[in-house]
């Protein structure tokens, strides 16, 4: 009885290995409950070990409960109402999942990667890493003050936000993860109203936080204000610089009726998601509602992963005072969500002025872009004929109504016989009309030289 | 009327700068509504402009909603029931919130930054910046694939956990978060069951998400097994490892309880909140409940924050296949909230063997340090008389019981003017008795070679 191959043990202590293996036989029940061990040394002799081997051994078992003991008799089995499950193999090693390799996927949103500065970020991330204190320092739950500085920086020189204070910032791994927080303190239970673009995502964060979401019809000045009086919502969530996938910088006039809603009730907020406004191709760029807000009604909203990487996890929201008490005393406790290396590093890239430089070259790319980009529709055959592009002056995306009897399930598999990939754009309650498509053409991605291909195999979905 | 000094516009385009003029006008109330602006070639001649510099600021006025024309009319103030907020100063800036220096603070939990192998990790970084795709591979949901393989390989050689495979792995920015997500898949509406070892962070998350908390009384196997069965409880949270902070580790009969429990129903699940149990001094090291469940009932939660340095912000779950699903269909459409790059550099430090060498010393220091700690209380001339240590052989704290008749206000207001901070042990239901005190003692922190001038001022604190 007891009989244990020693030799077996690797690197395994003695003790130790012991231990295991009269383990192991009392969960699999090859040592039945009630047992009795043999004595320290009578083991001892028989397995050529040391007593006090032996005695480590029979201690980490009762310590741990396989055991127990009966004074003066000695060791025994303790009854144990289970089976270990059996030792797993190792499972196999994961994989990033492979993408197809599209011609053209227009429901990638990021331009493309040789337009980062990789080597003005690298620069700043070796300086963090000398930087002792981006490793070392704690960081307050609204996150870095370097950060949080350089933004509000940002907001007053480059977004006419003069009014920030950095007191007011709150840095968090992504505009999910911040939407969470701002459910928690603003909710559970209240009515979030949003315009009916299509299903969203935020709709569903709002749900799994116990919160409902309406969707309000839109017009050609955003989200209709005058609909939110039939609902219960005491949120609106807006998207003042353009309007997802129309691109439409919202009116002064509907603005001021957002204000009026907003203002009728201590309760009542407006979450500016501002979500691409810094791509806007008019002459005056964009002016936020938190700039406009008299009576800090204002939540804004934005993410630093859309302009720089995306797999840069650092958005970022400013809160009104009454919000920021409310968040301090409810959800505070939880830590900062981004390392404070990466804070740091990202904090220096705008200081320096790289992150507004990197902006205004990209905005004159997809202004570039985009100009080539419609001017190849009106040029094409196909497309000229039956595709109407929205004008508009925002975002990397725009909306094609193309007229066509083909089925959306047709198109979709003529588009992949192209290697073309897209989403048709689909509101709640604005049914589409016979005989025509919306297609949502995110043009970010798209290498200028390809343009022509790209818009020929479009034409070409549609074609007879 | 119109008369603005365009030498004031900086390098602001000259229509802008008119265009910003004017809407100011007609913000203030300068201009009142329908007051008719001059014509385009009228006002271009006043001011010395181009027609043309004209027609581009009123038709940005128009645009955006500030001014309305009427047919062959000309162009009209609009009526906006709106005053604009002025334009406020810019706000001082922020800085890191400065913590008072303690000569000793036992609240603070983290090992001296010094032993932290920073040019190791600073490797680890650089080489991860090179390589171009850890800033631009799209990461799963789950995590990047090549930091999940390196979790899984770790959880396999140095934990016990054979069977885990990465595609059950979930990484996430801090253990917060991560219990947020859990919050959402559960929840709402249940109850979880913790230890009453004093107010938990996880309630308070549970809380916001909906959800309920209730508090089960201790013994010294850990948290009341019996117990659940008057709660509705139907998800335990459990740290088997050691128990805060007791640092017991949980027996197996006990082990066997929460598992008959969690396998009587299948809404029911175990939370193995696996924090600090890298530190376990006793001989046989920490056996989860995660590696030791037959029935798929165990959540593995923990973090690599606690272990490297607080500020890098990366823990996982492991989940049980159903649950995988369950996270999957209604979750998964968060994107993963850890930058690409922290992953990339993690998962070289683990795969390379630093991780685990840094953990083995830190064991070690650890182990050290606590028996030089002990031996000082038991040689301490007040604290040997008054002070009990709880025998532990896990995690970086302990309980310290001292027998007095000082009230706790007291004590604190003693230990401040000797420079010392602590909490004391308030678990709900268990009433401190009377002629004695809990202090929790996180050792972590402490350097050696100060050991015993903090034990001389403790002991100084409860004196006479």
């Amino acid at each position: 009885m007891l009989n244990y191959d020693l030799t077996q043990r690797g690197n395994t202590p003695l003790y130790r290995f012991l231990y295991s293996c009269i383990r192991k036989d009392i969960e699999t029940g090859a040592l039945a409950a009630d047992t009795r061990l043999p004595s320290k040394r009578r083991l001892a002799e028989d397995l050529n070990l040391s007593v006090n081997t032996v005695m480590t051994a029979y201690d980490l078992l009762v310590s741990e409960g396989f055991v127990y003991t009966r004074e003066k008799k000695g060791y025994y089995v303790s009854r144990l109402n289970y089976r270990a499950p059996k030792k797993k193999a190792r499972p196999p090693k994961a994989a990033e999942p492979e993408e197809r390799n599209w011609f053209m996927d227009f429901r990638a949103g990021h331009a493309p990667l040789d337009l980062f500065p990789t080597s003005l970020w690298a620069k700043c991330m070796r300086e963090a890493i000398s930087a002792a204190d981006s490793l070392y320092t704690t960081v307050s739950w609204k996150g870095l003050a370097a950060l949080r500085n350089a933004i509000a920086e940002d907001l007053a020189d480059h977004r006419g936000m003069t009014g920030v204070s950095p007191e007011q910032i709150v840095i968090g791994a992504g505009t999910e993860y911040l939407y969470g927080r701002l459910m928690e303190i603003l909710g559970p239970g209240i009515t979030i109203a949003g315009a009916d673009t299509g299903p969203s995502k935020f709709a569903q964060i709002a749900a799994n936080h116990g919160s409902r979401w309406c969707y309000i019809p839109v017009d050609e000045k955003n989200m209709r204000a005058d609909c939110l009086a039939q609902t219960s919502a005491s949120v609106v969530h807006l998207s003042p610089a353009n309007l997802f996938p129309y691109g439409r910088s919202m009116p002064i006039d509907r603005r001021i009726a957002f204000f009026e809603w907003a203002n009728a009730a201590p309760s009542r907020w407006i979450i500016e998601d501002n979500y691409d406004a810094e791509f806007c191709f008019g002459p005056a760029g964009h002016r936020s509602m938190f700039s406009e807000d008299a009576h800090e009604k204002v939540i804004y909203l934005n993410t630093l992963s859309k302009t720089m990487v995306p797999t840069l996890r650092i958005s970022f929201m400013v809160l009104p005072e009454a919000l920021l008490r409310r968040y301090e005393e409810t959800v505070s406790f939880y830590t900062c969500t981004v390392s404070s290396f990466e804070q740091y590093a990202l904090a220096l890239f705008i200081e320096r002025g790289y992150y507004e430089r990197h902006l205004f070259r990209l905005l004159h790319h997809y202004r570039k872009l985009r100009a080539a980009i419609l001017d190849e529709i009106q040029h094409n055959p196909i497309l000229s004929r039956i595709a109407e592009v929205a004008d508009t002056d925002a975002g990397t995306h725009f909306l094609m109504t193309v007229h066509t009897d083909l089925s959306e399930a047709e198109i979709l598999s003529r588009a992949e016989a192209r290697s073309l990939r897209f989403h048709f754009f689909h509101p709640k309650y604005q049914k589409p009309r016979p005989g025509e498509v919306q297609l949502i053409i995110n043009f970010a991605a798209i290498d200028e030289s390809r343009i022509p291909e790209v818009f020929a195999r479009l034409g070409a979905v549609f074609e007879g």
